[in-house]
């Protein structure tokens, strides 16, 4: 049986434009499991200072920030943590007597992965997109001590502005370009898109490399990483950052690290109702 | 099993200075019996603004609003329903795509139960205390038809403005009045209290009477009701009151009406923590 909401029961939320329900699922299923008298719920808004107004105004414990508010919502907090200070991205809210501190998940998930998986620093990589995500990764390979980077970006604004911002070449194509490790952070290849049979890398590439590190979430198994795991190269997956990121959301609210076995377990029955 | 907590789950809260479990526990009963999307949690507040400013951006379905907010709330909402607008008092706010009703269902429950009672209409009533609940309840009465009540207050400022906007007499004690309704607005009676073992009115005053109607809800049967129900007087409980003026927020949250048996149930289950 689950617990019992109560006055003292502490609430955590998400904000974005279009809600999933991962976090919900994922957070509510280890508060049960834990027994933590705490409870999760999605939100969208079309008033962002007044709902960040609320989550200080009502002592709501934290929030996770989604698209298009992860950057918008910095100048309506108290303080920002190094790793949201990194990239000038809050994905995490964390609520504190009325302080409201932002971090980036998505980036220490990303950093805790490269070291966690054992990618040689000395690799080279290319790095495909250049939106909001792919300056949390591109932030993580740098501040891992990746030096041999490639932003392969057909904006020409945002792709050299990334490059720049982290110290790698910018290329519009990988052309032949064989790197050690591909990096998709472009919607390519996500489930229910236009382009969820598109490779953001081409078979020849795949082939040539030794590491794929998809971050497209859905499917947990993606083409590209179908691919890779085909030709036996090493992967990370789109699922690993959803699912860590999350974890360190949860670790975030909570103070309690769940176990591994835990996370798994709350992971799949998160994936069973989103899709 | 409860239903699991989604995106799609509506959210209702309350808002008070010192929030108690009573709401909490009697709407999550109801949604759970009646399997409704819905989650409700007590919430306090330093900022009331923002909190209501929340309540509007978040999409928060509705919240019951208690001490000390009841007046304060009112300039901040968009609309009052005529229960709130009778006594300047509001006890519920329901959200209707960011457009902020407010409601008394304090007030709609007292009438409701001096209706379903069958109270005469011509009793001579004493109604004791000039607070907020005073003057819902005194309201309630003037606007039930009741044409002969006197408010008995000390307080010399409140009584007499609460009688002259009721229409009724004031007096700063009953004296050897024997009026046929006793009526106690005051804490006098409520368990924890100092004057847990007081009675509003003297043991000769309930002799007299015909009816008395006891505003305390806990203990489910006060000292003041025990007495009448001694001398086989008709009484009406605060405890009515409360699940009353509860069922009235589930209906205008959700649109549903449960069954009484079913109130009965969540009434029974929601006193069950509250002690």
């Amino acid at each position: 049986m689950p617990r019992t909401i109560s006055r003292d029961t502490r609430l955590c939320m998400s904000l974005s434009g279009r809600p999933g329900n991962f976090g919900t699922r994922f957070q509510n299923y280890l508060y049960q499991a834990l027994d933590l008298d705490f409870v999760y719920k999605a939100f969208t808004t079309t008033d962002l200072p007044a709902a960040i107004g609320g989550i200080r105004a009502l002592g709501i414990r934290g929030s996770a920030v989604s698209m298009p508010f992860k950057e918008a919502c910095i100048p309506l907090l108290d303080e920002l943590d190094a790793s949201a200070r990194a990239i000038d991205s809050v994905n995490t809210i964390v609520a504190e007597s009325g302080w409201l501190k932002g971090y980036n998940t998505d980036y220490s998930a990303v950093a805790s992965l490269l070291a966690s998986h054992g990618v040689p620093r000395d690799i080279t990589f290319a790095l495909r997109g250049s939106g909001g995500m792919a300056k949390a990764v591109a932030s993580a390979f740098r501040d891992s001590g990746f030096r041999q980077g490639r932003i392969v970006a057909r904006n020409a604004t945002a792709g050299p502005a990334l490059a720049e911002a982290c110290g790698y070449a910018w290329r519009d194509s990988l052309g032949d370009e064989r790197p050690g490790m591909l990096v998709n952070v472009t919607p390519l290849g996500m489930e229910g898109g236009a382009d969820a049979a598109t490779l953001a890398f081409t078979p020849e590439q795949v082939v040539a490399a030794d590491w794929v590190f998809d971050v497209v979430a859905l499917p947990v198994e993606t083409p590209l990483i179908r691919l890779a795991r085909a030709h036996g190269k090493r992967v990370i997956t789109g699922a690993e950052v959803i699912v860590l990121q999350a974890v360190e959301q949860f670790v975030l609210y909570t103070g309690v690290r769940p176990e591994a076995g835990l996370i798994e377990e709350a992971a799949a029955f998160a994936r069973g109702m989103d899709q």
